[in-house]
């Protein structure tokens, strides 16, 4: 109905990636249409419309001729003071009829995924039906053909690129691994011999850190559509977050709510992975999936399951995969969070005598992997060319290449509050909890604060004695910093000294 | 620490269920601890604690020494204008781990239940997290023993009514047909006959109307704990809103979930019902489980399975449990809707004409088994007992001594915008849809606005022709009237009319 317009105003209020209105109870457009608070609305201006969750305003500070927005909200429908919007009920959303269905145990047809992922992606979901979705598909609740039409939904859902080369290199590890940051050095590698890798990365879901938030202390990793075509034409690759460029963008709603769950379903994983690929006009996938008791991956089984999985997926939309299974069983590298992992980054590219070695070992080995799929001869040449390029320093160059195409490159800051803790005993480093250690990470700030995470001063099978240094938790404000060391002390088993054995 | 106090300020934000939180990007106390929009943060002000979310407020009017609150966040913490409350991070939600856990296949114990509900009792659960409790629990996927441990938890969480009878009987019906109003009937039977039935009743869940949602329309529901004694130790009976005697009160977090998502769970339902049977002091307990293709129970080996769960739960916590298969292949009664239906269970109490003839059977045939339970005679004895206690005005003199008890008799409202759909061809109404018609009562306005929702004008088996009147929309708002009038021209198959056969 044209009369149920209110005027705009941006009320400067952030509730993150949910979009809010802030309406009047007694305004004539509550009352004609009997909005509820925390109801949902659908608001149009000119040709934009989006879904918001209301809060009803009792106060005087708002006019009955105002409606109020949150940033995002404002955002989304690009509005301007003084707009013009109409407010109606927002259509049922019947693609929730397969996600109950699901739940009940039916199985979701092309149809239900393609309504599903559209849906979201058009916000038409609330958080509460967002969640009954991811978690509808989380505990391995999706089979294979599901998992094929979600990721082809998803890949339908965005932008998707072109490139005119008959190999397209991409490489992606399912996580669960802290610090284990070898994409950039990988790209660097692959790119400087002359491959093509135009790489988009998430930012992270459960961990404190997805190479995305990694590379952003580095550069500017939010480019165009045309930026990141432009950077890969010129360079032959690029290291950017892939919500940018708006490929398989459902990926990131749904991302959120994992987040806040700390969960991940496999077939999401799979869906995720696969859409953003096929998305990126990738034609050739490495992936890394890391076992160990505490990654996210527990087991071998598990690991083929996946690699099964993912290859299945692949395949369907005419991708050619390939997994690497590796050890998940500690962190790689020595920095946890944006910042400290990018310092290990440049260390290894470097040539650093510092430089973690793992973490730059466990990349070259990942290039030879990819060094073979691109058919650049036997493992041990591509091995060698691997190294040739980490030590002359042409990978380095190629890094620093990427970046300034990208925007340039920027100084990585350095958090505020630290504070390290010392071994209480003697003995054999035997055990990391990967993911007490992730959660430790994130209560000292990442990937918020992008300076924030660990530093880990030991690894597996080192000898330490009383008083070494074990762990540096590094943190932007002093309340982080308080609360992460508290839950350090609840949680003091997330690194295990053992006493050696004589 | 201390020094992070702001001035709690009231801004008058209605958001419904949620406590939301709004403070100055640059205050001092978002600085120290890091917090970030939509984050969850801890409010302590005196003795009392709260979770809430966080909207981040960057425009300039809220002062930086100043915290606003939303509705429900003030109301929770008993809060003054001006009041210095303190803000922390949250103690993390240990219990999710168990809502993982139980997504990945693994069971509840008792110990997780008791934590999970005592969180959620706490508001300490975001609605992302109470989602994914409440879907990792949808689909059968609790078992008995789970149930029972839900169960338990839940009647801890709460308050609980002790009764000085040998027999303190209660119904139950575990819903899906809309219309189905028999509790207030069944209630005025057997308390004029001597009984003792304290009745509690929930707002609607995903039904245009609950018990206490129609009752509210009659009298005064939200009793406190000594007034609904008083009533019962008066009259024998009540027919009170459950959640204002905080009998259970977990239930009603959980109902607001699974209200969003239209979906019940099984093991939910049984915890929901057994939880606050025992709490409200009840020995003998009836449940109606209506079976039809479209009720929420849709054959006859679920019906079994769901009393078996039912029978299972309330033995372990010490009831007489029996159940009541019915039919419920279309509604009971003529209205649908808080007040509609109030009509038709005043008609029947009054012996009016025009009274629904199937409500008042139903209501006769559970009041004559619970007699029986009782044991107040053979089932024959029941009923004649039953019948004429409605005949004769006991019934309902007692029914309006118990609405006076709690606050008084109202009068009835009517919808100030009515719209009749008339039939489009002759022939035999041949099938009700029972969702689709709650859905249609909802999108009028029910249970939100009490006059809201449907007249049925026909029942299953009437001949009707062309322009004969099917159903009568009642709406508070245009807006809600066109958007239902809209929903019923997409989905007309709600009431299907075949041709008479020859």
């Amino acid at each position: 109905m044209s009369e149920n317009f209110l005027y705009l105003t941006r009320l400067g209020i952030d509730t993150h990636q949910e979009p809010v209105l802030y309406m009047r109870e007694d305004c004539h457009v509550c009352t004609a249409e009997g909005f509820s608070a925390q109801g949902r609305v659908k608001v149009c201006l000119g040709d934009r419309a989006i879904i918001a969750t209301l809060s009803i305003v009792r106060g005087d500070w708002l006019s009955h001729q105002k409606a109020g927005l949150s940033e995002i909200a404002w955002h989304l429908l690009g509005a301007q003071e003084g707009d013009k919007a109409t407010f109606s009920h927002p259509k049922a959303v019947d693609s929730m009829s397969a996600v109950r269905g699901k739940l009940y145990g039916q199985a979701f047809t092309q149809q239900d995924a393609n309504a599903i992922i559209s849906d979201i992606n058009h916000g038409r979901y609330s958080d509460i039906q967002l969640t009954a979705f991811v978690t509808a598909c989380a505990g391995n609740r999706l089979n294979k053909e599901e998992t094929l039409f979600i990721t082809r939904a998803m890949v339908e859902s965005g932008q998707r690129f072109h490139w005119d080369k008959p190999q397209v290199m991409d490489k992606h590890c399912v996580g669960g691994l802290p610090g284990n940051r070898t994409t950039p050095i990988v790209v660097a590698i692959m790119t400087a011999l002359g491959l093509t890798m135009p790489k988009t990365s998430s930012r992270a879901i459960t961990s404190p850190a997805g190479t995305a938030d990694m590379m952003e202390c580095l550069t500017h990793v939010t480019l165009s559509f045309d930026h990141m075509k432009q950077v890969v034409n010129e360079q032959g690759g690029c290291l950017a977050w892939g919500g940018s460029v708006s490929l398989s963008p459902t990926d990131d709603i749904i991302i959120r709510v994992e987040r806040a769950l700390d969960l991940d379903s496999e077939g999401q994983m799979v869906a995720s992975v696969i859409s953003k690929k096929v998305a990126a006009g990738s034609t050739h996938v490495l992936i890394d999936i890391p076992v160990g008791p505490t990654a996210k991956v527990r087991s071998h089984s598990a690991a083929q399951q996946l690699a099964a999985a993912l290859k299945h997926a692949g395949q369907g939309l005419g991708l050619v995969v390939e997994t690497l299974i590796s050890d998940g069983s500690q962190p790689i590298g020595n920095g946890i969070g944006p910042a400290l992992e990018a310092r290990d980054v440049m260390q290894v590219l470097e040539n650093h005598p510092q430089a973690p070695q793992d973490l730059r070992e466990k990349s070259i080995s990942l290039a030879t992997k990819m060094l073979h799929m691109a058919n650049k001869g036997a493992p041990a040449e591509c091995e060698q060319l691997a190294r040739d390029v980490l030590a002359d320093g042409r990978a380095l160059k190629k890094f620093l290449a990427i970046c300034e195409a990208q925007g340039g490159v920027k100084e990585l800051p350095v958090a505020r509050h630290q504070q390290t803790v010392l071994a209480d005993r003697q003995g054999v480093v035997s055990y990391f909890n990967n993911r007490v250690l992730s959660r430790l990470a994130s209560l000292a700030g990442a990937p918020n604060n992008a300076a924030a995470g660990l530093t880990l001063h030991v690894k597996l099978g080192d000898c330490v004695s009383v008083g070494d240094p074990l762990i540096t938790v590094h943190s932007e404000a002093p309340g982080e910093l308080e609360y992460a060391m508290e839950f350090y002390h609840q949680h003091a088993e997330l690194v295990r000294i053992e006493p050696e054995s004589v």
